[in-house]
């Protein structure tokens, strides 16, 4: 890491602890580099830095200035009350969701995924073409049902650097990380098991339960520490779960990062009850402070995980490049993957081996990550400014998302279609729970580069908002 | 179609019927010229055809003679005698056939898909260039669930050469016909269903019956004329069968098309049952005859047929483009491929798009054809001269594969794994059904190009066959 963002980050600390207050007035240049040690072009470009993020501000001829807290809207409650509504009618507004969330031309908060502004086209066009250009043969043929090797190594390795020791062996590539998902669920499940999963949690590991005529078991989740291990214990014990699937690392829509030392519970918790968990890691690699979490596999020492991910959110969402470490169900889950797709297309596989065998993907994920933190906090900045006050925003440590709380009894299903008219999207709360009523949440996704539109449309977001308040 | 093609297809005919016999003398092409009216480069053309085909030869100073009838070692007989083996063991060879089937520098006639040699890599290289070129955002993106709209448009036209009238706005994009025909089965079956399969049938679509608690009920298959009606008709009445999957245009082993009038008996006697065809058409393209075969899907008039094809034996099979066309159906497979793997890779269908809208598709299909058409005639002649005098094959007009028929009694469990001491591999017959007995059979797939190597590997074969006998 660069001199600048360690000074840096510790800025942003002060300012989110309070130390430093909107307002306040920071050292010159020239002081900071005096009192840090470092180069005056190093306290100039932690400036720049902080300014990028939108928490200060320079005044010509003054100096810069603390502008804004993020922690101001922080402190999403985690409210955990009954649903009245019917669960078809969640399934309708999925679909809703779902179909308005490709119209052209509108704003979509809603997508959980990098905008095609910060992804590497061009580089990953270069890996493509090397591909044609060396395997033309190879790359109109079928692949091995496991996958591209050299494509498994890399996995392996990104595995490791996650804290898990895995050989290429054991990785077998899917269609993306939902395909991973279902394989993991067919290997361990029989139709009727109770499914453990978090809530709120991304709709389609719901759908994937029900399709497979298993009974899904919603556990409270809190924004800041993830899966509440009392109240899974207390559903092991009760209700026979066979199998957990959590996302671990900023999950979907908390963005909640379950600590290490809770990881290791968690693994234990699994093992004392002899119950799988599928653990879904597609956005650990997009974290925001220096160190990437670890998984849950990391502390799995009696193969009780089964580790799915994929690079949709990273790299490629439409390559459908995923991959699943099955440990003592690999041979099981390769012959379904076998029986139902063969293998994954070859061509996108040996692409983007290609890409991260030359340390463009390692490079390419440490821009996205800066650029997330970035928008993550100028999206933060625009909601303080534009929405109720009482409006409170998690603050995920990486990955997509916000999960924004009004006051209660506001109802962010109207507030949906008030917005469509305006041309903009989000994921209402109440898409990401069966069981709890999440109706005052909504999840806004910072995947878009923050423009003056977008500025514009959290603004506009925000009058809505109030309008309905 | 060129007029020498004509000429040499009724040569063709006369040869099969034995009008023509190995060692009758053909006109000159000077006197062939004449007496049909065409120019004597257009007869010279036909002669060095039908040498092509391996059917006549040309002797020095001497003119053209017959050298082989491809229908003398034609004839495969249709036996059904129940299978003494354990379902296990059959799973088991199954296993064992696809592990050998990848290891290289062996000589596969085990692989029922176009060798690389018969795929026009370059042409395929320069439509995903194109896409790289001109959409590369969207190549990274997330497509549709339902899949590329040009794409879906060609495959519209595709399945209306067929006989089916459809629209674009009725197809869906898969990972290769498989996943299409689990699709189809999740949508339209539950546990415990009762499926008619073929029989003998590829091992996948069995499996793929298992995996979802399904129960085949394997109908006798003729290798003329495809499944038994009658036999199908007292299943459907005694075991309740709810849904038949069979492959109707040269189907894997058999290499049978179900004439054009029994299709039309076949979709009216599953629409008196109301019963559900999943019909398979991968190969239907690959026809040798001038006319394309039609599917049942082209005789359904009240939507009973559910249609699954790719582009896996024609042109890509690593692309994993496959497609499904439900009926009324669609919403529930949408629904399900949405939530089993979002959608298909994006660049591969693009790609596929547009070598289908440039017309290269169905110049590279005529070619394909002719080109099987030749290999699976020199593979018979082969086949003729080193097999014992009562072995029987199959003569598909259309597909890649070759049914043969040894003495009863004969064990090709036994001469596969002698074969592959020799590096040579084959399909045995007992991997086709788990009902009936086909220890006696063998596929041959002569989607190898006729090389010198090929010929050598068929001779050693059947002096491995010989040494059994």
């Amino acid at each position: 890491m660069f001199l600048y963002h360690q000074l840096s980050t510790r800025f942003v600390e002060m300012i989110s602890a309070g130390t430093l207050q909107p307002g306040d007035k920071l050292p010159s240049v020239r002081v900071l580099s005096k009192e840090q040690g470092v180069s005056q072009s190093t306290a100039f470009q932690c400036y720049i830095d902080l300014e990028n993020k939108g928490l200060v501000e320079s005044r010509p001829r003054s100096g810069y200035y603390v502008k804004f807290n993020p922690a101001q809207i922080s402190g999403c409650t985690d409210t955990f009350v009954e649903n009245p509504q019917p669960v078809h009618e969640i399934d309708d507004m999925i679909t809703t969701v779902l179909q308005h969330s490709v119209i052209p031309n509108m704003t979509h908060f809603s997508i959980n995924a990098p905008s095609e502004a910060m992804l590497p086209l061009a580089k990953m066009k270069r890996s493509v073409h090397h591909v044609l250009n060396n395997y033309p043969q190879q790359a109109l043929s079928y692949e091995r049902p496991e996958g591209n090797e050299g494509l498994r190594k890399q996995i392996a390795r990104l595995v490791f650097d996650a804290g898990a020791q895995i050989t290429p062996s054991e990785v077998i590539i899917t269609n993306g990380c939902l395909e991973a998902i279902n394989l993991a669920l067919q290997a361990t499940t029989n139709r009727g098991d109770r499914v453990a999963i978090e809530s709120p949690t991304y709709y389609g590991i719901h759908q994937a339960l029900i399709n497979k005529g298993l009974e899904p078991v919603e556990i409270e989740t809190h924004t800041h520490s993830g899966i509440d291990l009392q109240v899974l214990e207390r559903h092991l014990v009760d209700d026979k779960i066979r199998v957990c699937v959590f996302v671990t690392n900023f999950g979907n829509p908390l963005g909640a990062c379950v600590p290490e030392e809770k990881k290791k519970q968690l693994v234990q918790l699994i093992q004392r009850y002899n119950v799988k968990l599928i653990e879904v890691d597609i956005y650990g690699s997009l974290h925001f402070d220096d160190f990437r979490p670890k998984t849950c596999k990391a502390y799995d020492t009696a193969d009780h995980v089964i580790l799915c991910s994929s690079v949709s959110k990273s790299l490629a969402p439409g390559y459908r490049v995923g991959w699943i470490i099955a440990g003592k169900e690999y041979r099981k889950v390769l012959h379904l993957k076998l029986n139902q797709s063969v293998a994954s297309p070859t061509l996108t596989q040996a692409a983007v081996a290609h890409f991260m065998e030359n340390g463009r993907y390692d490079l390419h994920i440490r821009a996205l990550r800066k650029a997330l933190y970035m928008q993550s906090l100028r999206y933060l900045k625009a909601i303080h400014d534009y929405f109720p006050d009482d409006v409170r925003v998690t603050q995920p440590k990486g990955g997509y998302v916000f999960w924004v709380s009004l006051k209660p009894g506001a109802n962010t299903w109207d507030i949906y279609h008030e917005a469509l008219k305006w041309g903009i999207s989000f994921a209402p709360g109440q898409i990401f729970s069966k069981k709890y009523d999440f109706s005052n949440y909504m999840r806004i996704s910072f995947g878009l580069p923050f423009t003056p539109a977008v500025d514009q449309a959290l603004k506009t977001l925000g009058d809505i908002v109030r309008s309905r308040y």
